[in-house]
């Protein structure tokens, strides 16, 4: 039985004298941050600031680059090319480095951004080139995708170490993707349940489907939502209850 | 008296589909290139084409960073802080970093583009922020700076390596600053009267000023310009009028 | 059988210091402006004077609004929603207005651009957005899309004038749809055969399919390419044969 | 005596996802709203919904032209050409019209935003092309500007209506100007003093300067700070102080 996972958060998503999540509050409960570099959120004053945030409470950096829609927060699928996805990953990994290679410290992983991220899931070729663009960059870092998607896939083909991320507030379908948000049941709203959901597929690889099917799932890492105002709540709980359930919560790069 | 320079140019201007300057060309005469990094010109595309043609022609490799106003082209004063500087140079040094990186390459200098590079010349403040995200992100790196000016005693002074540039195609005032623009004598259109300018200022470390004195100049690297439909002929007349004089033309790095 | 026609071009897409296409020659061959808004192209300096340029020569100016991806010059399909479309439609036009409002001149037309333009060729609900803004900012302003394409019956449903728009240089499916691009018959590469189907979808609304089958098809105005180093010569060769064929080349507004 | 005064207030500075202001509680207080035109902040999105609350609530709308710096908020001082700053406030005003239009509505007037504003303040030449491009595009809006300042006077000298804008919470010279927010006695912390003062600028033309001396001052609109903790709280004061002291609060356009 599983006993270690990690948890992730979406950071430095502030721009210019817009405000965004609680970054500093949320960096008490996870253990990998996903750093915007610029392109859908984030601006050279925020990430230095994100870095040196993250690196004073012990946290594992990561670049998260996605397209360049600032507009549309990166939500938005924009139809690039593979040779494009590799060229901005790469773009905004080296952006992200500059900071933290000037606070003296390491990254740690890659998390792709909103439609980037959806994307890579299940395209095979864009999910390739944006792993080459991390192995080309530091074959060290590593690459988070949705369990089991192609963007993980690409990871481990390449040779990069990669973390199955799952989502405590999404419910699953029998082959083992997220329901999608069209459906009314895409979204587990109590809390509770939530949790319990997220402890079972770490301990035990397994996620009940919305069929009621048991669903073989691998759970590395944790995505936590760090905006709205119950998000602090949220991560303080997921924390306590998986150390409560005998899960180590540990950054990735200590287990992987 | 000295029989070495270094030969910048600034390329990796094009964006998207606009196209501009002769890179590859030029890349055949001179021996630096200053490599836009999508703030005042450049995209991730064009930046990973350039630094390939750079690698392949052998010439050093290196960040140029400006301000964030690709419709001005980098051209107007953005009164930004020393801090801002700090920043935005971090970022884009890190952003070409990655492009370099993914060849398997190493980064050669830095310069500053068009008007932070003239901010930066008088600035104290401003010049001393540029260096310390220069020497933060690699303390390798050779600063460029106008010869004489702030940014380069602002990178001396924190233990970088700078190259002093100069001008072929500007007179000099009495105290060794360029004759503004305004006014009618700035320029030197005759193009054998410029490269002999640049000679004398290599082998002497002398120019002759507007008024007809001698002046003391630390001419390290010479910058040409990629842009228009003279550039090509120039680069090529100026690189064998230099080597018939006895200066050997090298990269920055393998003489300072 | 029809004797009048108008012949649109894209104009005003330089941006900044980058230089693209020849409008000044071609709106000697041309009768309608479609002007780049500065989303995908076009900056406020480079709009004005194209206005001017076209008031001058007696073109008739259109707004050409695309979607905010200078990198990708608006060519990339982005997922917005026809609010956004709305939205981003009536923005550019009302630029636009500005500048010809300033110069004391009306606006004839819209065309939407690039990915925009296609993808409101067959979405209806994106057409129906687009035309709705077109016809709030100004119900007297012509609608121009694909020919038989959903964004012009959402023009006409609307209440709005519109343009069925043809490609010179472009083969037709049995269906009246133009050839995909990935095939390879896609493309008309003989100036003289581009031409003379122009002249004949003009005089007999027929053009020949790929499978040798007459098609239906409505020419109001003709697309004409500006880039690249045979547009002038195109621009001049197809309204030369078009007057020859008896065909007056009239601003769209003065037939519609 | 006047007892005729106009509250404004910047509005519409949301960005994509990132919110700012309190734009809907607000607009039940002050009588003309500037609008943000999607270069220094909002979007088009953003525009349309500030447009259609502004029109919903009575208030009189503006343009509120900045330069093109998303990241510094419009605030950091561009080293723009005066035909350059036409050509900015004149797509931004154009921009805006188009949501404007679309709603059936009449724009009331244009006040440029943060930098462009201080700079057009003391820079004739720039100040003559704002209001050109004011002019240009309709000769019925009323043009804000600093009290007794460059751009008031170039819109009076090319025949605008204008609006000599004050502060309520800021000191005076004795030549009329705003004390520099680099001196310690710029500010008024006092909410009930910096009403009066407003009542005193309003009904008798006059502000004590911080020396002691009674300086002319004209005051037709008096801007109101949408954002912060009290902004809201401020609004409502103001308003109802004003009109307990005889003053009526109007749209500009009502009595200018």
């Amino acid at each position: 039985m599983k006993n270690l996972v990690d948890l992730n958060c979406d950071m430095g998503e502030s721009f210019g004298t817009y405000k965004m999540g609680n970054d500093e509050e949320i960096l008490d409960f996870v253990t990998s941050a996903n750093i915007a570099c610029g392109f859908h959120a984030g601006d050279p004053s925020t990430m230095r600031k994100t870095v040196k945030l993250a690196l004073k409470k012990g946290v594992g950096i990561g670049a998260h680059p996605g397209f360049q829609d600032l507009t549309g927060f990166g939500r938005r699928n924009l139809q690039v090319t593979p040779r494009e996805a590799y060229e901005i990953v790469l773009y905004q990994i080296g952006a992200l480095y500059g900071f933290v290679k000037a606070e003296g410290a390491e990254m740690q992983h890659v998390k792709p951004h909103g439609a980037l991220f959806n994307m890579a899931a299940t395209d095979a070729a864009l999910a390739e080139a944006i792993a080459e663009a991390v192995y080309a960059i530091n074959p060290q870092l590593i690459l988070f995708g949705l369990s089991g998607s192609e963007i993980v896939k690409a990871g481990e083909k390449i040779g990069l170490r990669t973390a199955n991320e799952v989502f405590s507030d999404r419910t699953y379908q029998t082959d083992g993707t997220l329901t999608s948000r069209k459906e009314d049941n895409a979204l587990i709203t109590d809390t509770d349940a939530a949790i319990q959901q997220v402890v079972r597929m770490v301990k035990e690889s397994v996620v009940t489907s919305t069929l009621g099917t048991e669903v073989s799932i691998q759970a590395d890492t944790v995505c936590i939502h760090g905006d709205g105002i119950h998000a602090l709540d949220f991560a303080r709980r997921i924390s306590e209850t998986l150390k409560i359930s005998g899960i180590d919560v540990r950054k990735i790069s200590q287990f992987k």
